[in-house]
């Protein structure tokens, strides 16, 4: 497989650090190909503006999506913009590895997404999205490290549940634009362990990406089971984290 | 009340800038005080760095959370980290206005909160968080637009339920800093809206925000509420999304 990591991490002497070069040994031992974006290290500008595209078709007032899909067709993103969108395209695995921060993604990695999941390549109208997506036939997983215990993203627990938690990842960035979801890999609250538990999850790690090609992927609802209104079609039973239904009137 | 909108749109002539004007008029007009963070007319840099600490505790390698509590004891944040932290503790009620990019914020306004939202004074040890987190008795909104239609944001919708979709920013961030939180206001599929519709949505934020310090905030549970295990007690029933219990094996 060729597999882009993509690693936002502010610290090259992290457990983050360990996590990845452990990821990037196994994965070429096991005879991938792997390519590392490390955000960090690349000064990678997370801000979206229109100075994103070499042509505007919309120069008054930028409609940033819009613009996007223009230069879809006709490759006229900036180059750093075009470097990262062509290791997307070129990868069957997409890792997404960093610390867990505000129940999300770093700035930095959000940036790469708002900037590089363009308009008309990666999504699009026509219904390119879902399994339809432009991403389709590639797989995605979140590799991540986080402050807290695992009790605490369980579904009475005090963060709330995981699946819920990173649900605006694995289903509305990587679902929507057709990356079939892996189970995330978690390393959970790095800065209370200790060296050998930090060896146990480089080796639980390693174990995992050892075999990664034959895993079987999250649960997901394709767009053939929505209805024109995009509701669920009558019969079909809520899977998933984000579309099981409210038992209780908040 | 002392209100601060940080505010996060690349186009100042965009439907969001529309928005955020009429909030300020309305607000103003109403007699509280207002405070603007236009990130992308500050040029706010959202990424997170050493560079944030004038004095490091661990100058060898950065543990950003631990840094920030060291800054937190002696005010020693870089002055753009200051500015926005004494704002936000200023604030009675804070307002996030942004045009929700893959199902979050867009990268500038992550990395206002991953820079300001410090450990040691929003959150930290000894129970800092939730209900006693360092911004309680505050409330926090978040108003946005989208590119889609509600009907897509319910529990059998084609995107997942909008609590769910939100669920990293209404309880990761403003819940767990100790902010309450408030419906947040949506501009719906914005770009396929006329002037009318546009008008129409301008006129509806005006009236909430006329009698917005009167509104209930969303239900959540209390620390109290979870054991030393960080679950639910026995016999306390989820209430929030991300506390519902799966009635499905995924």
């Amino acid at each position: 497989m060729k597999i882009l990591i993509v690693y936002a991490h502010p610290e090259p002497l992290s457990f983050g650090r360990a996590l990845l070069d452990r990821s990037v040994a196994t994965l070429m031992d096991c005879g991938h190909e792997v390519v590392v974006s490390d955000l960090y290290a690349m000064g990678f500008n997370p801000v979206a503006t229109g100075d994103d595209f070499t042509q505007r078709r919309f120069p008054d007032a930028l409609q940033y999506d819009r613009e996007q899909k223009l230069s879809s067709q006709r490759n006229t993103f900036s180059p750093d913009i075009q470097t990262e969108l062509d290791k997307l395209l070129a990868c069957d695995l997409l890792i997404l590895q960093f610390p867990l921060w505000w129940f999300s993604v770093p700035a930095i990695l959000k940036g790469w997404i708002d900037r590089v999941f363009v308009n008309g390549t990666v999504y699009g109208a026509g219904g390119m999205r879902f399994d339809q997506g432009g991403l389709k036939g590639r797989k995605a997983m979140l590799a991540l490290t986080t402050g807290c215990f695992p009790e605490m993203m369980e579904s009475d627990g005090l963060l709330g549940q995981r699946d819920v938690i990173l649900w605006h990842l694995h289903h509305g960035t990587f679902g929507y634009s057709g990356l079939q979801v892996l189970e995330p890999f978690v390393g959970w609250s790095i800065q209370y362990t200790d060296v050998d538990k930090r060896k146990d999850y480089l080796d639980a790690y390693e174990a995992r990406l050892r075999h990664i090609e034959h895993e079987d992927t999250m649960p997901t609802h394709t767009l053939t089971e929505f209805g024109p209104d995009w509701r669920l079609k009558p019969g079909i039973e809520p899977r998933t984290a984000g579309h099981r239904r409210s038992t209780q009137q908040g």
